[in-house]
């Protein structure tokens, strides 16, 4: 069997995901499609809207195989980190290609690497808050700039593959949303997931509907709808009672915001106005949502990059297919794969996943970790 | 200018306390009264129904001359640190004597003290956990137990002056009501704070009114009431996203208390549910509350015993004598005197204090420490 493998947020999956996995099969002719999407805390910085196993079934339901986590520490990380996280666990798997959406699908990416001054160094030091310098540098350098979010994510896993030896073929295919951040629902089948979030935070099903699998619409309507503002008493009282010496030390923190972190809490109202009174022109609101993601899950840069070295495959759910992919695979796997959260997972192993479902959970309502099995779907629709 | 000395709570001010300040005066003949006072945060490890301005203002009203803060970290802690705390403050402001209300006020301290195997040595490793210990091991030596909490208080106290060079004359009182834990207010003028809160909490309005000051009423009835079950949603939250290696610096955490602790928080569904479930003969409520509350703000061990070693005194507020006493004493005060929380104490001396207010303002919506002055009373009424 040959395995075709995507990374993904699913926040929620709409039909913009749908072509994605349907021309992921189409484009690779591969048997099995493997998906390795983020639990419950994402790349911006933020909860997802519904939880990561109904997300999961919703991914099986649109004809995924098999859905693996990608891991806190690398779900709500910068790009590059995401990247190499995703990348990470598909290779390991035995995925032969990876098909991601690109804004510019045209890209270069491999040009765009060679041509970069220090390429890899200067990835390394990669980092949210200097998207604008590793910007202008690649324009110096190419004539280009990644400014569009999944043509940085192409050029992420381009970079990531390569680093991890150039396992997987990567194949770019042309996104059907214009913008990632375009807030309306047009007249379209096709929504950005901030558009769709928004219409289901404000019971506008019509609009939902018309951008998502009836699968989606179903669960969005039936689940608790969880998104920052849930969190914000939590992460309003940990930023009273933490000191800055504390907070200092959660991950992407930067130096000195801290301590605006904690002034601007005092007096906030919401999460919203929070971020607003911390904005300043040195951080986007990303890098910064990130960063409260982190003060939030007290999530310390030196809990998060040791874990980094030590990524794994947490089964969340498969097919008939994927169940006999993995059993093909599993004894060449080169990292460890974890299908239930056993005791001693919980406190090492899988801590930090462990820990951020325990905080969703106080929203949610659901368990996410303790007793949970991985989900067995019969057939995958056509 | 001679001051008496009284260690309170005021957990609110009721016609009990009322007496103990009338006695304080007339057994001692002194012209000023000093109070100290526990903050927001109280030593069975409970917040304070009323906060610290309301209730050193009912101090004031009720005849109090100077009303000092007893910082969080001698606050929330067994009786022989918290009695150190207030007889050093005491001493330090030059006070003559300390009267305390006893259930036994017969008790000769000095007697057990010198009897008492090891007295010193025992008394310094004395914790809320070994007080069946500690009485057992009196009884041998003396004959007598020390099983009711103000004779407890009382015997700390004596220690407590000892070590610090025995500069106050203690004089111990006869307490007005039965057992400090009785739940229901008799036909009396005198109830526990136990029974009171229970009463306020319900709205009981008419029970209340029997056994505090009019002063007092007034103020349960136009405050907002704060107990544990408001901090239970953050308790709850602190307990899922802290590590067991962070949990296990609390302040007072027993070894492995902290597994206990997060196991039961897990599924607890309030406080006083949390609270059952924790239960064991080994720990007493009062012990797990003074835990809960070192970890919900985020109090460690080390910053706990640091702070002691650097009390100061706090002021909350004074009547004219009070403020002609402070005059008096000020050149030969052994501990810093503060009036307004400044940037720098904010960050240094009086952090502690500060963060343990901002925990209590998510609740309580009143600034706690920023922007306050001592509060100032004319003329103290007969």
């Amino acid at each position: 069997m040959h395995a075709v493998g995507v990374i993904t947020e699913y926040n929620p999956l709409h039909n913009g995901h749908l072509y994605h996995l349907q021309q992921a099969k189409q484009q690779t002719g591969a048997d099995c499609t493997v998906v390795v999407m983020s639990g419950n805390w994402l790349q911006r910085g933020e909860p997802a809207i519904l939880d990561k196993w109904t997300r999961a079934q919703l991914a099986l339901q649109a004809g995924a195989d098999l859905v693996i986590e990608l891991p806190v520490f690398f779900a709500t990380q910068p790009a590059h980190l995401f990247a190499r996280g995703g990348v990470e666990l598909l290779t390991a798997l035995g995925c032969e290609s990876l098909v991601f959406g690109a804004e510019h699908p045209e890209l270069d990416f491999g040009q765009l690497m060679a041509a970069f001054p220090n390429g890899r160094e200067a990835f390394k030091q990669y980092n949210a808050t200097y998207a604008t310098l590793f910007n202008a540098a690649l324009k110096t350098a190419t004539g280009q700039a990644l400014t569009k979010s999944n043509d940085m994510l192409g050029y992420c896993y381009y970079v990531a593959n390569q680093h991890l030896g150039g396992h997987l073929k990567l194949v770019s295919i042309q996104r059907q949303v214009a913008d990632h951040n375009d807030a309306a629902i047009h007249m379209s089948q096709f929504a950005s997931g901030t558009a769709i979030r928004q219409a289901a935070l404000t019971g506008n099903w019509s609009a939902v509907a018309k951008v998502v699998p009836a699968t989606t619409l179903a669960q969005l309507q039936q689940q608790p709808l969880v998104s920052w503002a849930d969190f914000w008493p939590y992460l309003h009282y940990q930023l009273m009672s933490t000191t800055v010496e504390r907070s200092g030390q959660f991950d992407q923190m930067a130096e000195g915001l801290e301590y605006r972190l904690r002034e601007m809490a005092q007096s906030a109202t919401s999460f919203d106005d929070f971020l607003t009174r911390v904005k300043s022109k040195r951080y986007t609101y990303t890098r910064l949502q990130r960063v409260a993601t982190a003060t939030l899950l007290q999530l310390t840069a030196t809990e998060v990059q040791a874990a980094q070295m030590q990524n794994y495959l947490r089964v969340l759910g498969f097919s008939p297919v994927g169940q006999a992919y993995l059993h093909q695979v599993k004894k060449e796997l080169t990292l460890p794969l974890y299908t239930k959260m056993s005791k001693d997972l919980r406190l090492h192993e899988l801590a930090l996943d462990y820990r951020a479902g325990r905080v969703y959970e106080l929203i949610n309502h659901q368990t996410q970790d303790l007793y949970r099995r991985p989900l067995m779907i019969e057939n995958a629709p056509k």
